[in-house]
């Protein structure tokens, strides 16, 4: 029983050492269920194919419930094999509250909850929640390591540029508000309504269903885009050096040799 | 007077030594009340909210004036123990003139105003300033001040980028206007009316409401977005460049030594 | 015939020793005829072109896939003379295999299968192959090796930020389908369909077909085109870094020196 | 009179040495006319101002046509003083076609063609000039000789990233027309036609004028936005660094001293 619980424990966490071959085959599985789901989450509110696979997508959905069921109740079970998790009842508690159990439940939670409720409305959100199984790739992305890493490093510059991001769109709107509203009463009926459009010229997405038509309104819609544009580079410029400076640091740092000496420079 | 003078100077102004707790509490409750001031004029606009709370925003705005009334007041009369503003009379003055106090004044001044103005549209224009409290915030806000030295030290580059942009606006709403102007005598009525077009296409923000239809015009469309795209790029570029080496520097202080004789300088 | 292969080779591939004036016009000719097979592809589908130099263009294909045949059977003749593709049937075959070779047979197969052809949705979907003639300039083009390198060398980095924009598409696009479905069941009829928004969104371009209108569905629009303008920056930047590291290390090659031996590496 | 010439000449062209204060009141005066020029013509296409301030606007320009003509007589006449255009004829003729000269003759040469110009279409045309009158203000800008010196410096990587946004619109455009044509017969008209929205998409501009409707035409311009966005970074990207090096070469390299040893470092 112990020995088969190191097995497992060697299967589902580490990936290195013995039965690596099967830990491999196992990966690559439940990165295939997980993105299968992503898939068949997206094409299941197409109308079309929803009547004409509704058997497929039923039956898919339990396998994948089941499957991601029994593995967690495994993870959990083999978790003391782990040093940081150690105690049979305290270690298993740690470890079912760590952030990639508690994304592995939220993945299945939704299924179980939706056994017992009668009111659509949480149906409905409940189904939208299972889309975040996709997040159960994190586990293998190195990507999201990086993401994490680079904004946790940048996070003054990022909260202080969001900080600004957020106060000029509330002047702006504001200002754009009395400038026209008296013009658009029904476009601009508010500063919160104005705000929409405030982020859709910051942003310069532009979709054309609310913009100013007095020549003040357009004066002022004109700078709002202009200093948008230099805001909103702020938040890209710094995410983008911050990248470049990850990449760089964890780039192996070519060790070089004088071909003359051999010494290394 | 002058102790309870000097303990109030130390909570208003300093947040540092004896009463840095009071301070503290102080300054998060003026935070607070500008935050809360921020939304209740953006709700205020609402119709919705604006008749069922309307009681709740005139007494809230009743003690928001109130309150920055009073801290005004006895800012000015502390203002002397600051050794910059000394002078009983003339330094009270000079203080009063600071930016932070006239931005303090602006932030109260329309209420006062709005009580004796009898002519509506000017009233409505008070009740815009109003939003001008929430620069009130700037006083504690280190961002505010990074972007003041960035602008400050890239002012000339700001002003090359910003006047080529403006004469390229002129050049390309002028050829578009006599372009585009027969096809489209209402949206193209005249080069004024053209530069709305010039912005939101030279910023990629593009509503729709006015585009040119013209195979030349289409063209010269292109053509100004693209070249716009770039021209846009040097102020953004500029920023961007401007922060990182602020925050770089402001960061890492490197230690330096003198090649010479070896000192740190 | 052995000497006229050399110079055929020499002609065609080289450019360079003998007959380098002969080579260099042939390709000029070359270059030429590929731009102009662009320009008639281009204007062939203006209704009014189409008939009014129906013969004209129908001539100028004729003699274009003649050459280009022709040019073809030579260029595989010649193959042999390069040490590459040195035995006269393997050689040859490699050399018709190699990615240029394969780029020049798509450029004139499409003539030939539509001659046999009698689908007119196939003979549909032939001509729209012939755009890709155009991909015969690459052989001219520093600029597509330089893009080959570039994205070769940034592949890890490409490869990671295309993942996180489809994984943000696909939540946010689920996201705003359960959120707006209700309000606007047939805009945002699917989660597929969904995601033509998101990307409209993300990338900034709102052509205004489709956007949300409930407030929660604004608010999330405008956090996905904040979010999505930073998401965007970080492939951006990674080219554009990339782009001048490369131009650099080929505009200036930095003479370096060991600094044991001192000798130039 | 050589004596008057030589004054002359450094009022108009050397502002510096002797008469420079009257050179630079001169400067000031001509820049205001030239700005007012400018003011005048974005003015003059606004129906309203154009009929009730005819009188005026007919006047200054005759002023400023008078004034420039003047001015321009007077610079061929002192070109002399010059050492570059010393001969009296061929140093004059050579000024003559000197850039400068060239915008300068551009400046007034349409008011007295327009005197003689019957067809209303060539006047409108001329009129169109009168806009190139602002480029007579690059004789003072910093700003035009550092944009031209970038693109000067870094033309063959802005040629190459030119050449791959052509041809990725002229592939992006055929594809989309095959792909859209069928389905938006009216839009899609042609491959020129469809090259606006290509234009449209990969500026992320998008007016809504014209966009895809098939699924797999807005497979096609989601890709199209996302690969236009990395493409149209290159340019940009370029530009921003070569302002970037210019800036920083042309700003003073602060002298540093040891403030131990008093040696520069």
């Amino acid at each position: 029983m112990l020995h088969l619980r190191k097995s497992l424990y060697r299967i589902l966490e580490t990936s290195a050492g013995k039965r690596r071959g099967i830990s491999l085959a196992f990966n690559l599985v439940l990165i295939t269920i997980i993105t299968l789901n992503a898939i068949a989450i997206v094409l299941h509110t197409v109308p079309e194919y929803n009547q004409r696979f509704a058997r497929l997508f039923t039956d898919f959905e339990l396998f994948s419930v089941g499957f991601f069921t029994i593995e967690y109740i495994l993870r959990v079970w083999v978790s003391v094999e782990n040093e940081k998790y150690h105690h049979w009842l305290w270690g298993r508690l740690r470890y079912i509250f760590s952030t990639s159990a508690l994304i592995d439940i939220l993945a299945i939670f939704p299924f179980y909850f939706s056994l017992f409720a009668t009111d659509l409305a949480i149906v409905r959100i409940l189904r939208l929640f299972r889309i975040f199984r996709l997040f159960r790739i994190s586990r293998y992305s190195h990507a999201f390591r990086l993401i994490q890493n680079v904004v946790k490093e940048k996070k003054e510059e990022l909260i202080l540029s969001t900080m600004l991001v957020v106060f000029m769109l509330i002047i702006v709107s504001s200002v754009m508000y009395y400038v026209e509203h008296p013009a658009q009463p029904d476009n601009f009926s508010s500063i919160p309504a104005t705000m929409w459009w405030g982020v859709t010229a910051m942003t310069t997405v532009g979709y054309g269903d609310i913009h100013p038509i007095t020549p003040l309104g357009k004066l002022l819609g004109g700078v709002t885009a202009i200093v948008g544009i230099g805001l909103f580079a702020l938040p890209t410029g710094i995410l983008v050096s911050g990248f470049n400076e990850h990449i760089r640091e964890h780039k192996t740092p070519r060790r070089k040799v004088c071909p003359h000496c051999g010494k290394e420079i």
